[in-house]
C-alpha cells in the first residue's frame, strides 16, 4: 500500500546529487555550506510570488534516510563502481543535521531574493537540492496563480477543482495546498483536508444524473441524502431546465452548479428562476475552464455567481507552468577558513554570501522596495528570512496553514495597485544592497 | 517516513465522488456501470497523444482501500451527519471488483478514443475517477511531449532532466516514467531509476565547481572517483576555458556538458577543443532551457551535440501543461434492465455505450485512420483496448516499460508525416461507425 512514491524520499534527487555526494565524499571536502533558493526571473505575466511548500520541506528534512534496499541500488549501479564502501556506510546514518532559514509562507517574495537558505555540511546541503526545488517551486506557483483568480474573483469565493488535472495525485494535494494560501476558500480534494484541515467541498456529477431515469429524481434523491448541504449540478441536459427542476426542491437545495455554456447568460437565467421561486439563499456555483480573466470578466458584468469553481488552470499554474526557482552555493568553510562561493555563467550569474530580505514600507504602510542585503547587515528594513530549523530540527511548531493564507491576503494588500496588476504590472523596486554589490565585484575580479 | 501523500490513497479523490458514492448507497442504485476515460480535444500544436500511465492505474485499482481514521475523518464531516452508518461499514470493505480495459501504454490515441473502460458497481468505478484522470492525463500528456522533443532530436539522446521543475516529487518520478515511454533515453531521477528500472544519468552541478579553489582540480577530482562516466560541466566560469581544462582530463572525461550561452556556437567550439586534443569520443551533453524547437534547430545546424538534457519544459509539457481527459458513464443495468447513458451538455455531449477503438492500416503500414465503434462490432481494424482486470486483478503481468517504449517509437514511426508534424498537423481521422452514431442519434431523441 502506498502511493507512487511512498517511503522512499531520499532517491527523489536528480542523480549529480548523489554523485557530487560521493565525490565529496572521497575527496575529504564535506565543508559547512550554505545554499540559497531563489528564482531569477518571474514568469510572463507574473510581478510577484507567494512563497509556498515550506512545511513540505521541513518534514522532508526531519526525516530524510536512507533506507537498505535504496543503498544497495546505488552501490550496484555502474555509476557509483569506484566508489568505496565507507561513503555507502555514510549514507546509512544520513541525516539533515544542518539548519535552515526561510521566508514563511504567504510571504509575498520577488526575484532574486532567498527564499530559504540551507546551512549544513556540503553533502546534506547538496543532496536536498531536488526536493527542495521541486517542493517550493510547485507550491509557490501555484500561490501565486491562486491570488490572481482570488483577487479577480473580488470577494466572491474561489474552491480549487483541479485534481483530476493535476501532474499526478499528489500535485493534487500540493495544489489544494497551495491554493488554499493563496486565497481559495478551500478544494475538492478530500486528501487535503483529511491531513491538512483545508475546507473541502463537493458537488455532484454528471453521472449521478444520469444514474436515475429523471433529473428531477436525481435531484430529489440527492437532497434527501444532503438535506443540508446539496448542490446540485443542474446542466446534464439542458440547464434552465435543470434550474427549474432544482427551484422545485425548494430549501432543501443549498446551491446549484453550472458547468458548461455562456456562464454570465446562464447565471441570470438560473438567479431569476431560483429568485422568483423564492429562494434568492440558493448560491450559484460555475465551473468549467474557468482562470483569472473570465472570472474578473463574469464579475465586472455583473454575472450572478457566488462561488468559482476553477480546476485545471488554477491546479497547473497553466499559463505559467514551471517556475525557476535555482539552489546555489554561496559560501563555504574550508578548513577554518571562510570562503564566498560564485557563478559567473552567461545570464546566470549567482552573488556570494549568506543574505536577509530587508522589506521597507511608505507611510501607507504599503511595501515600497526590498533590499538584498548581506546578512549581517542592520537594515530600517522588516528582515524576511527567519530561522526554521537548526542542527536539522525545526525550532518550533510551523505556522498553522490559515495563518500562512492569512499572511498572504495581508501581504498582497499592501502591495500596491501597479504591482499586483494581471496585465503589465510595474517591476516592485528589489535592490541589493551596497555591500553586496561590492562583494560581488571584488568576487569577480578575483575569479 | 513517506512522501506528502503516502499510504492515504483512497482519499485522493474530489469530494463529489464521495458524495455521490454515498448517495448511490443511500438510494439503493450501486448499478454495474461502466465509465469511458478520454479526451475530448487535443492541446494546442499536438496531433496525436501517447498512452501513458496505465501501470499506476492498475496498482492503485488493486491496491485502494479506505484505512480507518480516513472513515472517521468522513464520518465526522459535516456533509455526510445524514449518511447513515451502514455506508461507513461498506467503505471499511472496500476493494475494487470490477474490470478494466485499456490501450497499452505506449498506444497513439486521438480525441474521442476511450483510453481505457471500466466496469463496476456504480460506487466503485466512481470513486475511482480523480486518481485515474490525474494518473492518465499527466502520464499521457508528458510521454507525448517526450516523442516531440525525441524525433526532434533526430536520433540524438535526450535525458529527461526535470525533477526539481515537475509539480512535486511524485510528479518528478511520473515524467521520468513517461518521458521513457515517448523515447527519452533516460532520466537524472534517481528514484525512477530504483523503483522502475529506468536508465539514469547525472553530471554535476556547479556547486561541484565552486567547492574547489580551481576548475581544473574540481574536474581532477571529479575524474578520479568516477573513471568511468565523469561528465563535466564546464561552464561555471568560461565554457571554451572550462573546455580547455576538461580536455586537459584526457580520456578519463567521458562527456562534458554545457548548460548556458549559445548551445550551437558554444558546441562547436568545445567540439574542436576536445578534437584537437584528441578526444573526438568525449562526447557534449547540452541543456538548458531546451525544448522540441530549440533541439530541432541545433540539430538542423549541425551542432556537435551528442545528448541534450531537457528538464522543465518536457517535464512540465510546459506549452500544454494540462490534458483535458475526461471520466464518463456510458451504461448500466439497472435491475436486470440495460440502460445506455448519455450527457448532452453544451459542447460536452458523450456517446453512449461500451466501445472499441479499431485502427486502420494503409498498403504501406501506416495508420490510415480509426472507427469509434460499439463495443461488439466486428471490424477489419485492429482493436486497441485490450481486457487488462478482471474482477479486481490484473489478467497478468503487464507490458514492461521498455515494451511501452519500443510501442511508442513503432506506432510513432507508423504515423504519416503529415500528422506527426510539430505545426499545423493534418487532423488524423477518427470516425464513429454507424452503428454508433445510430445508436447516440436515436438517444438524443429519447432524451
Amino acid at each position: 500500500m502506498g502511493t507512487v512514491t511512498a517511503g522512499h524520499q531520499a532517491l527523489l534527487v536528480d542523480l549529480y546529487e548523489l554523485t557530487m555526494a560521493a565525490g565529496y565524499f572521497e575527496n575529504e571536502v564535506n565543508y559547512p555550506s550554505t545554499f540559497e533558493l531563489f528564482v531569477r526571473e518571474l514568469p510572463e505575466k507574473r510581478s510577484y510570488l507567494v512563497a509556498a511548500g515550506l512545511e513540505q520541506v521541513v518534514d522532508f528534512l526531519e526525516s530524510v534516510q536512507f533506507q537498505s534496499e535504496e543503498i544497495e541500488f546505488l552501490r550496484s549501479h555502474p555509476t557509483f563502481a569506484h566508489v568505496r564502501k565507507e561513503f555507502f556506510d555514510y549514507l546509512k546514518h544520513f541525516r539533515f543535521s544542518g539548519d535552515l532559514w526561510a521566508m514563511p509562507e504567504g510571504t509575498l517574495v520577488f526575484p532574486g531574493e532567498p527564499i530559504l537558505r540551507v546551512s549544513a555540511p556540503l553533502i546534506e546541503a547538496q543532496i536536498m537540492e531536488t526536493y527542495l526545488l521541486s517542493m517550493i517551486n510547485c507550491q509557490t506557483m501555484i500561490a501565486t496563480k491562486a491570488t490572481r483568480v482570488v483577487a479577480a474573483a473580488g470577494g466572491r469565493g474561489v474552491i480549487e477543482f483541479g485534481s483530476r488535472r493535476a501532474h499526478g495525485p499528489e500535485a493534487g494535494v500540493l495544489a489544494a495546498r497551495a491554493a488554499y494560501i493563496g486565497g481559495c476558500v478551500g478544494t475538492s480534494n478530500v486528501y487535503a483536508g483529511f491531513r491538512m484541515g483545508i475546507p473541502i467541498y463537493g458537488t455532484a456529477a454528471h453521472s449521478w444524473t444520469m444514474t436515475f431515469e429523471d433529473e428531477e429524481e436525481a435531484f430529489e434523491k440527492y437532497c434527501r441524502v444532503f438535506p443540508d448541504s446539496a448542490l446540485l449540478l443542474i446542466d446534464t441536459y439542458n440547464t434552465v431546465e435543470g434550474a427549474r427542476k432544482a427551484a422545485r426542491m425548494g430549501q432543501k437545495v443549498k446551491g446549484v452548479r453550472i458547468d458548461s455554456g455562456d456562464l454570465l447568460k446562464t447565471s441570470q437565467q438560473v438567479r431569476t428562476i431560483l429568485d422568483d421561486a423564492g429562494l434568492s439563499g440558493v448560491q450559484i456555483l460555475a465551473s468549467g475552464d474557468l482562470n483569472e480573466y473570465k472570472v474578473r470578466d463574469l464579475v465586472q458584468h455583473g454575472a450572478p455567481i457566488d462561488v468559482f469553481g476553477v480546476g485545471t488552470e488554477l491546479s497547473t499554474s497553466h499559463d505559467a507552468p514551471a517556475l525557476g526557482g535555482v539552489y546555489k552555493l554561496v559560501e563555504q568553510t574550508v578548513e577554518n577558513s571562510f570562503r564566498y562561493r560564485i557563478k559567473l555563467s552567461p545570464q546566470k550569474a549567482t552573488y556570494p554570501g549568506k543574505k536577509q530580505v530587508f522589506r521597507f514600507t511608505n507611510a501607507r504602510d504599503q511595501f515600497d522596495h526590498d533590499v538584498i542585503a548581506r546578512d549581517q547587515e542592520s537594515s530600517q528594513g522588516a528582515p524576511l528570512l527567519e530561522r526554521v530549523m537548526a542542527e536539522g530540527h525545526r525550532l518550533g511548531p510551523l505556522p498553522a496553514l490559515h495563518i500562512a493564507r492569512e499572511r498572504a491576503a495581508l501581504n498582497f494588500s499592501r502591495l500596491q495597485e501597479r504591482y499586483a496588476a494581471f496585465e503589465n504590472p510595474d517591476t516592485y523596486p528589489v535592490i541589493n544592497s551596497q555591500a553586496l554589490e561590492e562583494l560581488f565585484q571584488k568576487m569577480k575580479h578575483l575569479n
